[in-house]
């Protein structure tokens, strides 16, 4: 089967790599010749926002999917006009795409998800401070997201369509991986927690299960069902959540795709993310996705005044640790902030998961 | 780092599989241009027997190795001289290559093997009935190798240099997976058994760990150990053992490589057999390689009377199971006993692992 995937980094290079265990022909578009998938897919050079490029692309493809949500989305109703699989929809990508659509998503279909207004400029404006302003679109990886405190922090708001949403009060950040297939079977992975302590400055942590009480895990699973159904789609999702003081939980926003919080699922599960994704896209029945015990996962990320060839500083330590395994992306050049790899760890417990994982960031540097 | 491998099927390709998770250039040298590793490498379409063609691929490559033992080890002393890393040693594959001086070497060193005697033709037979006879070279997949009962076998006898070796009264076949780095640091992977019931036709399972007495182990360990001190060279290698039926532990033969009683390490432990090779060329410390509960394989066999593109008949049935790992091998054509993939699967106990095995293996046929 011919799989076509818009985007080539390291979603899709690990994709490719969950699906060596079979026999199909990968595709993948992406503008950087350097890019994750250059070398172990069927490559093309190309951009993938641009309307033929994508439509070229994906015409003589049995199933065409994505590992980024900002591609040329009309081109996808093309081609699923004329008869292409496309997963996930159309449809569901336009409306994560565009912050405003995603969030009248929500209320249409009461998914619970903080309050907000939607401006198309800084005159309409009309919410109680503090807020988050997060742009329509172009957001990714934080970009394009800022928070705006008071009357004094106006002047940084930005003068294009936005959603302007209440800050939510977090005790936790919490993902959900939603795995829907054409027959309509659906899956979830335990739900990960996303470790953020400023202190220690562990802003890289994933670590699940984690531990939560019977009501949020049914406000979670509520959650999940209208999202289903509301979705119309078959496709793996991320659905990024908040858990605040007060108990309740809050949709954050959705990706669809394969997604970082999800990385750990490769040695933590009985089957990973990328395979739930693999069997999707060939409407195969779902992979069970059992927890091995803890797992958690820290990112490698470029330092600070580094930029050019990557080196791993203290990579050999953490080869000699147990149940523990280095992923790296396949990037040649590192820059501060660029995401060059992950390591996941299993454990027996959240202590001894934490200790490995403060201690391997301890080790580990991304320089040049 | 450049990785040169010599061969390029299913052994190469689940090497590069697990190797994605690094930032390797992997390169693979291989005959056939629609071998298992074509597009997924560097691929050189070439013959891996030829001298110049193997001096050639290797001599810009930082570390060469094989996926398959029939090689040129001409040129890999050549490359080793030439100062290129080869692992395992030209000197090792050489003495492996050739069964006369594999039997030697096993001798040479106090490994226990069968008693045997070496003819370079019929006329210097002389050793009971029944025996087996090896021919010295070409041997392969249970090519070259032939059990001659009495008198009346005799005119099968094959007028070649052979090693002729006496029967062992086989209770069980093992496998033990050695892997050792450049700084002679070793490990072992569980003692994994070939279940071989003709009446049941279960000729295809390994099944891992399996239980044996401490004297036993004790005598497998030895002969690791043994072996490690003898082979004087990195690698991974497969030692096939003989359990006799009074206990005693024979070394039937050696692979200098990958091996088809490691395939359920790839979800059966904490680390595979691929990622322990993949250490070992880079001269990291070794993996750790706990077992996660029984783990066992069953190998994909084209099945007898069909030949031509491949077709897996019931393999959607398999993908409902839990715990159940499918890994085709990227061929597209079938034919009669050809290995075109293999089923892993995770247990709590050797009866249940079993059961899967028997229940897997009653649903799945490669057709085409």
């Amino acid at each position: 089967m011919k799989i076509g995937i818009l985007g080539g980094g390291q979603l899709g290079r690990m994709f490719i790599q969950n699906a060596l265990k079979y026999d199909d022909e990968i595709y993948t578009l992406d503008p950087s010749e350097n890019a994750s998938c250059a070398n172990i897919s069927h490559f093309s050079k190309g951009d993938f926002n641009d309307y033929q490029t994508v439509l070229d692309f994906g015409k003589d493809k049995d199933v065409v999917s994505i590992e980024i949500e900002h591609v040329n989305v009309e081109a996808l109703f093309q081609l699923e006009k004329e008869g292409i699989k496309v997963i996930p929809s159309a449809e569901i990508i336009k409306i994560i795409q565009q912050k405003i659509l995603q969030k009248e998503f929500y209320l249409q279909n009461e998914i619970p998800s903080p309050d907000f207004q939607i401006i198309q400029n800084k005159s309409e404006l009309n919410f109680p401070f503090p807020f988050v302003q997060k742009l329509n679109t172009g957001g990714y990886d934080g970009k394009g997201v800022q928070i705006i405190k008071s009357e004094n922090d106006l002047e940084k708001l930005w003068n294009e369509p936005s959603v302007i949403e209440s800050l939510v009060d977090i005790d936790k950040e919490l993902s959900v991986i939603l795995a829907i297939n054409e027959n309509g079977e659906s899956q979830t992975f335990p739900v990960t927690e996303m470790v953020a302590d400023p202190e220690l400055n562990l802003l890289d942590f994933n670590i699940c299960p984690t531990e939560l009480s019977e009501n949020i895990e049914s406000q979670i699973s509520e959650i999940v069902e209208k999202f289903k159904v509301a979705a119309k789609s078959a496709g793996l999702f991320a659905i990024e959540l908040f858990l605040d003081k007060k108990g309740k939980i809050w949709v954050n926003e959705t990706a669809p795709r394969l997604h970082n919080s999800g990385h750990q699922t490769q040695e933590g599960n009985s089957n990973s993310q990328f395979e739930q994704m693999y069997r999707i896209l060939k409407n195969l029945p779902l992979a069970d996705t059992d927890s091995f015990g803890f797992s958690g996962m820290l990112n490698l990320i470029g330092a600070e005044n580094y930029s050019g060839e990557v080196k791993y500083e203290g990579l050999d330590e953490v080869l000699k640790l147990e149940k523990t395994y280095v992923h790296l992306y396949g990037k040649n050049d590192t820059k501060p902030g660029r995401k060059m790899g992950h390591i996941n760890v299993l454990a027996n417990s959240r202590e001894e998961l934490l200790e490995k994982l403060i201690h391997i960031k301890s080790v580990v540097k991304v320089i040049s």
